[in-house]
């Protein structure tokens, strides 16, 4: 608790002296992600990447619970007592719905899973943070990333005290030269690169799919590197009706790690995630079990296990749907793809002319916009206050540079609301390039 | 990836290259401790400190749910589109049902705690880690904790790569004599010691309780010493009538980060706990702001938030009886007491001769028994396999030693189930005072 200089008066702890992720502007990014938003009601916000909320409805949290015990009372032959218990009590640690995650990857994905190298998780985030974790030895091991990432990814290895190198992307995605010149470098370093992390399906920020060609030769790299991949698909279900395999079905050396979400296909509040980690690990005796064990080992310290309720909600969507969530969600991906389509109709209608570009992904929740001004926190801010329109500045997602990028997202959003949205963009769009306004060294951009 | 050895066929990683605590016995043991009842259903058991299950019922899932949404519309004038996306969608990081918390610690526990100093986590073990890994800057960070602890403390130290400095404890709880000896210790090895894990009511493994002078000398050390006290309450409200103020009641120096569990008086299934960390801290341009804010940016890394269904679940439990979870917990406290009694009758009624004694906790869900010859793994192993009943190793708990002792928990035990339980405990006793049994060095603890 001591530091050099004395306390203020009235505090009881430095800053200084706690974990250093506190003081890293990545965790104010997060934090700023998620409440510019609500900094300005009246602002139509492009800067969030919530799933679509028409479709929410109180009573289906009733039916999911009702689905997932009367599937295993008839199904599985369970007594009214052990379904109670294993709603109420402590659990499994790798959790009670991975028989039906697998059926889901299986159908949706092609992948095919053994239950036992799945974990269930408190949400993506926690497999995140619990992979890194275990890939953590010590102050060697770093992980590399695209960048510009997610920054959940950032945050939970913060949190893990494992750096993240940066990867160059380009438009079709990861730059595979980069990614073997960074692992190289990282070595010569005395360092151990260990994994790297890609979102291959409408990437969030970039919104990038990679092609099939360059699923292979990332594998390859990744073999050729010793790297683990740390695969995450939140989106890629949005598509346009053509799906492009996971690099998990494409794995055959249990080179990809594969971080699952449910915030995008279930919802958010059920805060259920998972992990396949089906790399075999080496004990000290000899003896060999899979990563996913350790991952569990990990998860128990951290949450013990995920609410069993919470899984069986989501274990109660995916029964009411076959266990398919691309027909679970029929609706919401028409209606992120109408969105897609008339934002970049929109774009097209607007700024037709030089300066202003932008990419044109098949599916998932982001377009990428370019801009000849700086689009940095404060113009963020700006654009809300005079414009009513509130977007995410790349530079979030870079460890530097994306300055006059902005990253839109759609998801949330009705069709007037794009509409309006889109003509507010462009009046910020023209102001600012006519002008960069004059910016108030009082704004901050953190939380408040 | 790499080591120096060549990798065994059909393994991808060694385990020396994963994070040390996964070769830790605390997280084999917190497993042996989790899974022992499940390999030998027909024995007793004595060893999980799981709730009482009898009252458990599918239909309070619905009603705590339904509670919690009426109350957000009738009494906080919420439209149903806003409890919607509060069920469903991402949400606040400190959680929803702080509010119902601190009336909650007003009524049950005379605490006093602002809402914004509390932060809603998944069960008390995420709260237990954030604080940790906040309170972790650099290998120098040490935490100290009674031994013997919590084996979910000492694996989130581990986790959080945090030494845990043992403090001694003896019949009337932590030896405050030690505590400051142990911080000396730590401080002239160059190390800072921040905090000190304690759970001063009913504890787990000991059922030892702090006497309330005791209390308040364990503030004044600690306050002395500069260190924060980790106040752990999961037992305290299962008391024979006469309640005893937690430390967080009597601390009027921001001294104590209270850690709270609904595991056993809300459901474990629900995964909520949270952290009351009201103390300030100092940041670099001199503003100040709550631990509890340091605590959620950690959180929001780990799991983003706590599921808003849970804890809704749990809402709606506290709404059900006016926040008071000593009404709520009527029955169940009667069970445990009822138990507990019966046990303590049962214990002198088989163990009146020399040799053999415990102590006698009055309440919670555990008490220690002293016996007359090894009872490590192995016996355990052995008592469930010969005598059909199963207990805790207390060496489980301790840094080094406590082999002559077994934790006997005693929660989610019926009446019949106690008597022969001890029946065949007492044999087993006789059996192993007789002569030590052959032990087959085949037998293995660990997980399997």
């Amino acid at each position: 608790m001591s530091n050099d200089k004395p306390l203020p008066v009235h505090a009881d702890l430095f800053e200084a002296t706690l974990h250093a992720s506190l003081s890293n502007a990545a965790l104010e990014s997060m934090n700023f992600l998620n409440e510019i938003g609500m900094r300005y009601p009246d602002a139509i916000s492009f800067a969030s990447g919530r799933p679509y909320e028409e479709f929410f409805d109180v009573g289906l949290i009733h039916s999911y619970l009702d689905t997932y015990c009367a599937h295993l009372m008839r199904e599985r032959g369970w007594s009214a007592g052990q379904v109670r218990r294993l709603l109420f009590q402590y659990g499994r640690t790798k959790g009670i719905i991975g028989d039906l995650i697998a059926r889901h990857l299986e159908l949706d994905e092609r992948i095919t899973a053994d239950p036992e190298s799945i974990v269930v998780t408190v949400g993506c985030q926690e497999a995140m943070f619990c992979v890194l974790r275990a890939l953590r030895r010590d102050g060697r091991d770093v992980v590399l990333a695209v960048d510009p990432s997610y920054v959940g990814l950032t945050g939970a290895a913060l949190l893990a005290d494992m750096p993240v190198w940066p990867v160059r992307s380009g438009a079709s995605g990861i730059d595979l030269d980069d990614l073997s010149a960074q692992a190289a470098r990282a070595r010569a370093a005395g360092l151990r690169p260990r994994g790297c992390y890609v979102i291959p399906d409408f990437s969030n920020p970039e919104g990038v799919s990679l092609s099939v060609p360059h699923r292979r030769r990332l594998l390859d790299t990744a073999a050729r590197e010793g790297l683990l991949l740390l695969e995450d698909n939140p989106y890629g279900l949005f598509h346009d009706g053509t799906a492009l395999p996971t690099l998990k079905a494409l794995d055959t050396g249990r080179r990809v790690v594969y971080l699952g979400s449910f915030a995008k296909t279930g919802f958010p509040g059920a805060r259920v995630g998972y992990v396949i980690a089906d790399q075999r690990v080496a004990g000290r005796r000899g003896e060999v079990c899979l990563l996913a064990d350790h991952v569990a080992k990990i998860k128990s310290m951290v949450s013990v296990n995920t609410s069993p309720v919470a899984q069986a909600l989501v274990g109660g969507k995916l029964l009411e749907h076959g266990c398919c969530l691309t027909a679970a969600n029929a609706r919401e991906t028409q209606v992120y793809q109408r969105n897609l389509r008339q934002v970049l109709d929109g774009l097209a209608a607007r700024f037709g002319g030089a300066g202003v570009s932008w990419n044109r992904p098949r599916g998932g929740f982001f377009i990428v916009l370019t801009v000849p001004f700086t689009a940095d926190d404060a113009m963020c801010e700006y654009a809300a206050r005079e414009h009513g329109v509130v977007w995410t500045p790349m530079s979030h997602f870079y460890t530097k540079g994306g300055l006059s990028q902005l990253r839109l997202a759609f998801s949330q959003l009705t069709p007037g609301q794009i509409e309006t949205g889109l003509d507010r963009l462009a009046a910020f769009v023209r102001d600012s390039r006519s002008h960069r306004p004059v910016i108030s060294t009082s704004i901050t951009i953190s939380n408040g």
